[in-house]
């Protein structure tokens, strides 16, 4: 009896290092690592006429944690937001760099990084390591333009209306795909997000669960909201 | 006959490395490490509406050990406290580190440090080495607010607003979710952290075992007790 | 029963590392970097009486990818284009440094660099490192000459006069050895790469999946287009 | 039929390297390497009430050797004596490096080092190796109070009433558990050092393979003896 | 049954690093790497007594590639020609460094390099690298003397009146050793040089797939000639 | 049936690196290399009353060697002689770096070494290295004392009234420890070893093989002698 | 059945890296090594009344080969001459390495390099690398002293009237120790090493593939003869 492919590979120890094709021209420990990724909290990030919003589950259920410690969404400048699915400690770091990365363009340039540098430099380092700390998404704006740009684990990205990370991201990206439109408004798509969740989690979704951030074109300010107040918005 | 999942991952060899993902995208080494915590004994930490309160048990059941030599609450600066879980000579050595930390932001800024300005940088030294040095717990004033912070291994954080580390951590935190209260005074926090310790340990409480200290909103300074003096907070 | 020499090279670990040579004389981890090489989706290139000309099949689905930023097609200098095969974020990182030796070269020589060291410089930073990065496809023009070069993953390179890198590159080299004449002109060399894929891809085809880049001799510009534009060059 | 844990966890591998975590969270290269320290002669170490005093086997029963050429007991400084288990090269030169710290010290703040800096800067280098050199026993004067520390191979230490390393270091602490007084002078706790070393020994015991060194408050030097002339103390 | 002796080598893993001796004192990766070496295409070096001539088997077939960008005979000075079999990329990078090398010693001494002072450069170079590159042949004027080295794939090399490289070695030389003369004129050399390749590829025999070049003692130049062409000469 | 510990260790993979621990504690790499130690040919070195004395079998029955360069005594210094049983090649580097450390004392403090200064800078290095060069034994003055020293291949060493190294040094040393006295003479020391490799190497016994050097505390130099001519002293 | 201990010492991977000692303390990979030297060509080295000879079998019966490229008696300096049987890429670095290093000596001192300096520096640096380059025979003059040293492949040697190195050392050694004498002539060890030769080659004894070389006390000059120019001297 023939063993399937996979258990083959495993045995054969092709999913042993980063950097080992296997036969097939896999990266085995690459496919794994994505793994990890679906098995963190999730994210949607959404393009809109008027801005560009991140909706984010923060999945802490322990009353004893202070919840405001626990944010999913992160400032990276005034005007780019993140969120991150994966190793949390390794992100951390990789988001603090972005910081400090922000902070040098303001002051070297004299005007606000460019969201796409950000995801851009995200994805060297992780490049250099060949898989490093999750799926980034990075929303913000490019003087009037709301961008977004997701990176996968190898250090790949591109910019996208909507998406999603982390768990359940294939289902989630499917009713995007199904009811995005380019003219939803902020509103409009905290509204689609949330819904998303509802149809995803079903008994499980609890809105105290969940965290926003939006920038609008015009104050361009990071604005936030948690649990009920998300419906408000 | 299948093998469980578990046994098969070990001989594939999937948990030899810290940095080896196995195919359902878990790091294996991590997940041992966080055993070891779990072998370590137990802190409880907990803020109050007046301060943060520390108890640990020493277990040190050895009458030729000068106790007084077998603190687990260390002292980071004069509005910080410390208990750790795991491998004790690594947590000695960070603790250190963090004791020079708190001195070089004093002299730079000219004031005291915050508390998760330490738990960032124990937590950045982590994330370096992947695993290192055990669950650390600190406990502090940032200005006067306690504030209450959890490491585990890997260098992933949070705050808390009560939290325990080492053995039975799962059960304390059940009793803590259910009988926490945000206005709790440090003498009741005592009490509360007393009686968990008995209900967990049964016959083999003995109060000689535990160390306590806390930091008062008020005088800001850290009081220490052991034994039956703790009865007495 | 003999085993089939692939197995038993495959378990004596023959193809663990890429510098490693099998009994028979192969360096099997190059081999099977190679396969990931043709899981990439495919560029067809041209070398023109006109000019030269790169035509890629983008084969992006998702309408939540904002196409424009997932281009196959990227610009080295002003009169070299490049299209890559095989591990995406690899290849970035080299398409960014081939943009910088591109303008050291204009600075330092005041002329416009040659495409071949562009591909010479592509492929030594590969045969340092044994295998990097998947198949490049370089098109430009040298002074008036275009000229297209492909290097393999080992960094070994030719220059050909028409050529294809990915998925299905040996069906389609097949069928340019057939048709590919001298005298093709930019036009008729876009309606050959579009009725090749055609050909290929049959019913999977899809015009907007497309994009194109040329260099024509006179006005020496990168000229660009998109799905059903292609069709009208 | 099962095979035991042990049995398994080293066909596992998991004991090849110090610092792969077993399943169960254990590091068994220190759990070996803590069996190594138990094959060494055995020293005992005992806080009186007038000074310190350690008694160490020498167990050297070759009559080719010079006896004095083998002691079991070093000078760290005038004040501070060190015995120790295990790896003798390693310790040997242990014993140098620290030797060179306390005249640094002297010279530095031109008072004589605290004896639990000796041990601290030897936990120190054991951490950063993981496991070295054995265990450590320093006795040493902190101005007039007498103390005694040991550390075990990981770099963890304690100070103690009184303790033992090597050989039968347990069942030599079960007889100091139940024998050990606060007011034991320097004479007694002679007598008592060499009474359990005549219960483990039995047979053995031979006076001559002994050695003793000790500190009285009041003097402040270290005293040495060998075989019946620590009798006579 | 006795296994043969290279498969019990393959199977104990004597052949999986470049340094290991087997038990019989054999490099086994050194000797797979001459197999690679074989499966290169092959190229005849002969010294005339009026020069010296290298003729190449470039073994392209595909209609697509620019022939004369796929050069097997390389000019490292204007006195010196080289061709390879092996590693082409490896080959190539090597090749690349000769010509500096002959350029620098040309501004350094003021005359030509011996052709003598390239292969021990090129054997140094893969002497440290244990092997690196295929085989090389080196053909150039020392002064009037024409010369022709070859080194292995180890670093090995000697000097000879005609050898060959690549596919069909053995037999290519077998031929020489009944055939050459010292007193072949250039011509006569090309000409025995093709009825090898003749005798050897039988129907497999295409003039357009040769290439020529050699150098005259009287004017000291590289002369090229590909396909019909040679048979000019 | 049980497979013998030995047997088990060796197919665990025990005692494949040097700094390995065996679960019983062992360092199975050192206990091997004690065994190459054990093939060397032996020396004996003798404390006398009157100087000291070291005997060794030079084991050279090629007459095709010149003896004189074959000495298995050397000189570190003017008054210390070294013998060295192991793997030569180490040792020869190791007994040059000593000589120059002798050179510099005598330099620096303007006199002689003492030789523990030499042992100990040996032992040193082979705890660097955990093992190295076999075991030494240095014979010399201190000032008018006769001292030998001996460490094994970790680097431990003590002094000694007389000692053996290489084959048969156990069976030497219960002979010594039966014959030897504190008052033998040089003259007497010789004939005692002299006896002593009789006795062990019964009919194999040569005398052309033996070589000796000893130092006498009057005239403090080094004295050699070779074959018949050590039974003359 | 039990296995030959050579078959179970391969099996359990002693002989895999070239620090590992047996259970037997046997440094396995230095005695593979030791074989590779034994598959070389041989030298005869002969220390003279007059001066000192070496005689070599090129082994070269490829007629295409130019034979004064393959000499096997090296030019250290004017006074001192090398043969070498092992890895032939490895020895010809290290020639050129004593080459520069006898230069070196000759500026610095004003006077030519002892030929013990260049074999002592030989086995230096084989010493650094465990193994290195195979056998090295070495003859020179010292002053109007012959001198002939042979070292082995770990950086051991010795002085020597008269010895062999590659095939069939030992057999050969036998014979040179019957019939070796002090006072051969050059001419006499000539035909000596000749008449070895032939007994031990039998038919395939060849003049022509002898090589020599010989410094006698007078001239001191390096003298070469090949062929039938052997059997004049």
């Amino acid at each position: 009896m023939e063993m399937p492919i996979d258990i083959q590979h495993q045995q054969m120890g092709y999913d042993r290092t980063a950097t080992m094709f296997s036969p097939e021209g896999h990266l085995l420990q690459v496919e794994y690592a994505e793994k990890t990724v679906r098995l963190g909290s999730s994210s949607i990030g959404i393009v809109c006429s008027d801005g560009i919003v991140i909706l984010s589950d923060k999945r802490i259920k322990d009353t004893l944690i202070v919840k405001s410690s626990a944010n999913k969404i992160h400032e990276i400048d005034s005007h780019i937001i993140a969120s991150v699915a994966g190793i949390v400690s390794d992100a951390r770091v990789l988001i603090e760099r972005e910081q400090v990365v922000a902070q040098q363009h303001q002051v070297t340039y004299d005007e606000p990084i460019e969201p796409e540098l950000v995801i851009k430099d995200i994805a060297n380092t992780k490049q250099k390591f060949t898989q490093y700390g999750g799926a980034f998404m990075i929303a913000g704006l490019n003087g009037i333009h709301p961008q977004l740009f997701v990176s996968d684990i190898t250090g790949n990205y591109l910019s996208y209306y909507a998406n999603a990370i982390g768990e359940n991201d294939e289902k989630i990206k499917e009713i995007l795909r199904e009811k995005y439109k380019k003219d939803l408004t902020i509103p409009k798509a905290t509204k689609l997000a949330l819904e998303i969740f509802k149809e995803i989690q079903e008994e499980n979704f609890e809105i105290d669960n969940f965290e926003i951030a939006y920038l609008d074109k015009k104050n361009k300010k990071i604005v936030r909201a948690e649990g009920k107040n998300i419906e408000k918005i």
